[in-house]
């Protein structure tokens, strides 16, 4: 199904009406209003204007479509900033982040919680059973704009409220810092000061509870919106929209707040933010990268348990990039037609119209600024609009036979203590995950101590702390397993393991790291064996009771395994890594093949997708009764057929 | 005719006879004093001590010299800093910028008014009527070192107060600024803040709307300056020294303040500064770019009303830029003559002496440090002198055939909203006129609104905001004009037009904006037809009712026509541009020719300049009579001729 | 002598045994403990705990270990910080470095100063006689992570103090900082701010009397804890471990509080430190440079007096650089020999065990984590061990025929003044050691001002502000002597000496530098005539009195000599530079020969070392007698013979 995000506020009331129809027109179905109406919706405390709303819900309602209300509290008014200057965020440098844009609060003003809280209660005693609503969505885009961490007296004294919570004295605190390095000790919860302004680097262990206690905050947040829509909104359900290649706060407890979630799909400015080579960048600059939206389709759907939404999706050029081109044409349509066979069960374009005015007055919409007159993105949803009407309700998603295990923690857990500038977490599991996904493989993104039942392969970049669930998933997981570099490095508070990494794995690994070295850019060792290429960025040395599948010129063990569990002790170039999955694949019995650059396959149920990312065509095997697409898959082409 | 700037301040009282003898023996007819000497005029509030400086003036006037007396309001003292902290401006980090360089003071400031007032009319009414007096500058360098925007407690109150006349109600403020995106409405001017310090971007109408503010500040402060100085000096003229690639405030209205501007010229120091290769930086290291000086020398005198000076020449190797390499041999004095040969009335060079301590220890003079003896630059003003006096009084400049289009609003609107991060307003400008002086074309370079009469050619790199004024002299004009990408593409309060840009220029150009595209720096478009190269960096997609005189790959149009009036639809490359301008050219029945590479031309009334800035000497015509220099040019040479 | 760093603080005390057993049987006499110890020692204010401390010194000198007792001051405990804010430095943005890391005090605090006085005291007087402490290390690493400016109050009535006592009159402040410049002058002490938060740069003279001033606080502070200690620990010496290419205080004054002076030698990290070339970077990346370790011990055992320490000296990958390689097998074997070769008194490896908590988990020690198992480096330390065992105790150093004056002031002026962008001191001085390590000469790094008695050749690399005292050595001297760039060229009150540079040394060199000119990377100057190559980044343009032994292209002078004294007027590169030194060790009467790259040569007393750093083997000539080592010298090997 399609959807749309709505801003009646912005436009004429006399153009709602036809605005509605040609949404319906177009195939759309569902409408997301009202994320940052706060100011018109309460223009002075207490003051509230529903007379505009009520008509807006009831235009849309009236016209068929069905409203996904958002929570406004991403943009407070200025009158209620002025009122209570402790909701603005402190940046780490120790300066308000001021009003004029948005998501100016922390999540640990009492003061914002308890306005929150009003005003979400009273849209949702409002609207929480307008027949047009059928769910909702809670405040906008958590953490965007660096908002997770904030370092004021606010943060402070919450932070301090939660070490006592979580460590009950300074003495436990302390052993658990290791807080005697460096006289660190404290003698009471207040002493405690947030890890910023120091004059050099401040304790590992210290950093991630602060990251861990942000992180907690969003989810507490969240479900505070999430039950008072609940209790006034019965039958709706609630999400709430993620974003890209964004790790600040621990998504999985969010996901469970709600039915399902969503995520912003922005695919081409991506392309700018994740670490790929110039060559790629270009490469990609006008298509995106083929395994960007698909990845955080995968990690989504499992975020929110097998569902999710992309809330928003790019129509054509965006805004926020360093550079924003035009997408190929087709890519409008490629991008929905590849975030439904990912099993989304919306794809809402953002936004109906490009808005002449503001910060976004150079973000496309599905029509053209300020006019009923579809852009060149609009044009193409309407083509999804029809194929979809052709084809019928799609089938439901199934498992993958590879699951990829991603860790937000493992994400804090690296950046806070790189050790070598280019260990980047975020870009191992992507790297890892292009490469499955290049030999047309299915992938679902699981949580570490998920069930990993049904899966023939497992896939570990990387999983610095293992949680007793999660050694105890991949104990009674009946599949191939490969865990990468700095697996089982540190304890859950920030240590290394007693008898060394990997630690609780030690045994099912039959390894022992001795030694790690972070290479320079320049720099790589050689790995040969039943695997071969060659190690970047990192190399462990380690002690092997097990069997070693390959080695390093210089005679360590690269790769050990012990039974269907194996080690990679490096950072693995492209070679490397794609000779290993190629080795676990056939250990794992799962049929690969490698797919022409920019070709990409999905399985949706009984449907069999095939994308063309790339430049060149590609000819679909003649066995296909295509339901969807020509035989030759053009560039930006979109192929479906029935398996 | 020649001058020089000159701190008696600085140097023992014995050796100021001697100075003023050698200046005018090197052929120096004026000297500009005083800018920075406050603490020595008032060392205390209220105890000036104005002998010294009576000494000075009479020392210089005697020996012949005209004296330009610099009002010294870019250096106030500690003891006044102290007194007024708030005088400080503050930095868009919220930090006070202190005392112990200079321009230490927000324009914002209501004590800085009063105390510069003050200051101004103590030194107008003592030397007002001086006999070695022609002249006053107002301060000196507006703006120098990042001092136009202020952030502090005087700026939110003077930013308050003008919304409030410009708007008159918040209501009109929030239609303007289009504030309900966000949730950015007020109810009360108390209510707006500042543009920083916020959580992500501000509305870039507001930002637009501070800079307007500031910069209308700046030429209210000039004025208040000026109109002291006119009432206490009368028959004297004023002037103000403006700088290179400097577009923080608008310097149109500032030049109405005055007789004529004046500017400083640093041609080395300047190729650091502006986006040029790694290429062309090297190459022009140790002369400058050619058409540096020259563009500023055009620009400035259209600022000027048709008058400039060059108040500070360069005069060897200066302090500031990363690397300051001695100029080669002969361009001190080729800069003299350039600048000359673009209508300036006096080139002053900048300094008499280098001084041996303080922060400019390294800034060479035409006297080496603390000596009374020539340096290198010295002797090459010394030969200009001779060579003036030899040629005697210089014919006026006359109007050329070519205007340029320059507006400083156009660098803040497209500055303020990159949209691709290498779209450059300035950038773009120079580029322009770069083309057309290669081809030995000269350039007025103009205000938009500015009558366009007598112009066979009128350039619009770029114009976003096209004023009545502007619109109406396009269309009065007889010249072929070519305008580039974005022209029209912004209201006057920031946002997209009606209808799509090109706005007001709809019809006058035939066409509509309806996607507009920014490319990374490995991207391009080929562009073929009556023009051909590529786009970088920018390309429009347009709807033509008008000519597609060329086309990209895609088959968009690239070049349109509507009789003269023709639009480009991309960021240029060098060839695109060149071939561009060449039908241009043709269309207005300009005759031009591509020089070599480092020779630039320029003709003032009857007198016709050639100069070499390149490695390479060049030939000069057989059939003109030079009045200086040798037919073969010999790099760095400087020829002229009788036309 | 071999040592280690061991914190008895962050082990169970039932390890402390058989830890100092095991340090006796690797061959380690002396172990530091202590220095980051205070909240252990002192809990809360007053509450001393000496039981541990008492403990873990019988324990070490039961096992027959000399402790070396470091004062804890850099890490100042949280009740202290909490009781007095005004400890904490100041950054150059104007904000506190908060308490959670180390070094959070600023010199200048006076409670400081008294409370370290305390501590320092206390510990004195409870350990000054402990039979196991044979020396005391005060504080640890003055000024790591920029700690030895700040930039608050405290600071600013420190340096107005140091102003009052060393101008006497804000007349001769004003006089001597050219303060009339830009209206800076002050007419009281009072009015006088610090060089930060300025709109542009400050006077460099300013900013050179603050760095004198915290240099010589640095100084004082150290030597108020040498007084403390020698009151109360007679017969022990006292040392402090300096930092590897630091110069942000004068190290020379700080060596005289001592018996002898360390340093902290980790010759991987400071690969990534120093602006080395990409190349260079990656060939040396396992190893380290070559001359990296060596340039510090010989600079150290100058300031030293004659005798140094390596107080902490790498033993595996460390934790703190952007990239952390394991080092090459053999190269913690080679790093000690080559120490011991130069004059090192003892080794002392950081440290005993890795910590597997807090901020250095990831930096090797001699043990595994948390383990009484040896690492890598542990293993290649007991070799060492082994050999010095064998060999006996080492001949005392001799003085080398070569000396290289290294000022930190001249570090201080060309920083504050680069007027070219990679004007960088240290880097001109290091070039130059290389380039003599490389023909296989010993070097001494002497002060300006001490006698240069007993030296054929010396080398003063840049030399801007002469004393009257150096100026002496330097006519002293029978030396052949070198001046490389911008000697001479400043006054103590940086500014430019009269009659220009070289200021005093003008009648030694017989020249005068009339014009300067630096060079961005891109260009050169070739030089050709006894020496040949080319000059990069800095020219000089010279009249020369003396005779000119090589020119510039355009005619100018080059190397100039007057008898023994010469003067380059350029920043070499390698072959001018190999060239040069050729031609002054041949007018020296050095026999100095090019070694294979990789390779370096020390003499100590009667043993020759060899070193081989590169990745091939070297074949050591017939007719020496080794005693340790093979004839054949392979990659990572040391090789010792008797001369």
């Amino acid at each position: 199904m399609l959807g749309v995000c709505y801003y009646p506020e912005h436009w004429p009331e006399t153009m709602w009406a036809e605005d509605a129809r040609r949404m319906v027109a177009l195939g759309i179905s569902h409408v997301r209003i009202g994320e940052f109406a706060w100011s018109r919706i309460e223009p002075r405390r207490d003051a509230f204007d529903w007379g505009w709303l009520d008509r807006a819900l009831n235009v849309l309602g009236n016209a068929g479509l069905k409203v996904v209300l958002g929570t406004p509290t991403a943009t407070p008014p200025k009158w209620l900033m002025d009122e209570h200057p402790d909701i603005a965020p402190i940046d780490e440098e120790g300066r308000p982040r001021g009003f004029g844009s948005r998501r100016h609060y922390t999540f640990s003003s009492q003061t914002y919680w308890r306005e929150s809280a009003r005003i979400v209660e009273a849209i949702a005693r409002r609207y929480g059973e307008h027949p047009a609503v059928v769910g909702w969505q809670t405040d906008n885009e958590y953490g965007c704009h660096d908002t997770i961490m904030s370092w004021g007296a606010e943060d402070l004294r919450a932070f301090r409220q939660w070490l006592r919570r979580t460590y009950q004295s300074t003495d436990q605190l302390n052993e658990a810092w290791g807080s005697v390095f460096w006289s660190m000790e404290v003698t009471e919860f207040d002493q405690v000061s947030l890890p910023n302004l120091t004059v050099t680097e401040t304790n590992p262990a210290t950093r991630l509870d602060f990251r861990r206690f942000q992180s907690q905050q969003v989810a507490a947040y969240d479900r505070m919106q999430c039950d008072i829509i609940r209790a006034h909104s019965p039958g709706r359900w609630t999400t709430t929209n993620m974003m890209g290649f964004f790790t600040e706060f621990d998504h999985w407890p969010v996901g469970e707040n709600h039915d399902f979630v969503s995520w912003d799909s922005y695919p081409i400015g991506f392309v700018e933010r994740f670490p790929f080579s110039e060559d790629e960048r270009n490469r990609w600059a006008t298509t995106s990268h083929p395994d960007i939206a698909p990845f955080h389709h995968d990690l989504y759907r499992g975020i929110g348990g097998g569902r999710f939404w992309v809330m928003e999706q790019q129509p054509g050029p965006v805004n926020w990039a360093p550079w924003n081109p035009v997408p190929k044409p087709g890519m409008v349509r490629l991008w929905t037609w590849e975030a439904l066979a990912h099993g989304a069960d919306v794809v809402s374009y953002f936004r109906w119209r490009q808005m002449p005015a503001a910060q976004e007055q150079m973000h496309a919409g599905l029509n053209l600024p300020g006019l009923q007159e579809l852009s060149v993105g609009g044009r193409e949803a309407e083509s999804v609009g029809r194929e979809l009407a052709g084809l019928g309700a799609l089938p439901p998603n199934e498992q993958a036979s590879v699951a990829l295990v991603f860790d937000y923690e493992a994400q804090w857990v690296l950046d806070i203590q790189r050790q070598g500038a280019d260990f980047r977490y975020f870009e191992l599991a992507f790297r890892w995950y292009e490469a499955v996904r290049t030999i047309g493989l299915d992938v679902d993104i699981v949580r570490p101590g998920q069930s990993l039942e049904g899966y023939r392969l497992v896939l570990v970049p990387s999983l610095p702390t293992v949680s007793d669930a999660a050694e105890q998933a991949f104990r009674d997981s009946s599949a191939v397993v490969l865990y990468g570099p700095r697996t089982g490095s540190k304890t859950r508070h920030f240590s290394i393991p007693d008898q060394l990494p990997p630690g609780a794995l030690r045994d099912l690994l039959g390894i022992r790291i001795t030694e790690v070295s972070s290479l320079r850019p320049g720099l790589s060792e050689a790995v040969d064996g039943l695997v071969s290429g060659a190690a970047i960025r990192w190399v462990e040395h380690m002690d092997v009771a097990s069997t070693a599948l390959a080695h390093f010129a210089d005679g360590h063990c690269a790769l050990a395994a012990n039974g269907r569990h194996h080690y990679l002790a490096a950072w693995p170039d492209a070679r490397l890594l794609s000779t290993t999955l190629e080795l676990l694949c056939k250990r794992a019995d799962l049929k690969a093949h490698a797919l022409p650059p920019g070709i990409r396959m999905r399985r949706r149920g009984s449907l069999h997708f095939a994308f063309n990312y790339g430049a060149e065509s590609w000819e679909i095997p003649n066995d296909v009764e295509l339901v969807l697409g020509e035989r030759i898959l053009a560039p930006q082409g979109v192929a479906i057929w029935r398996v």
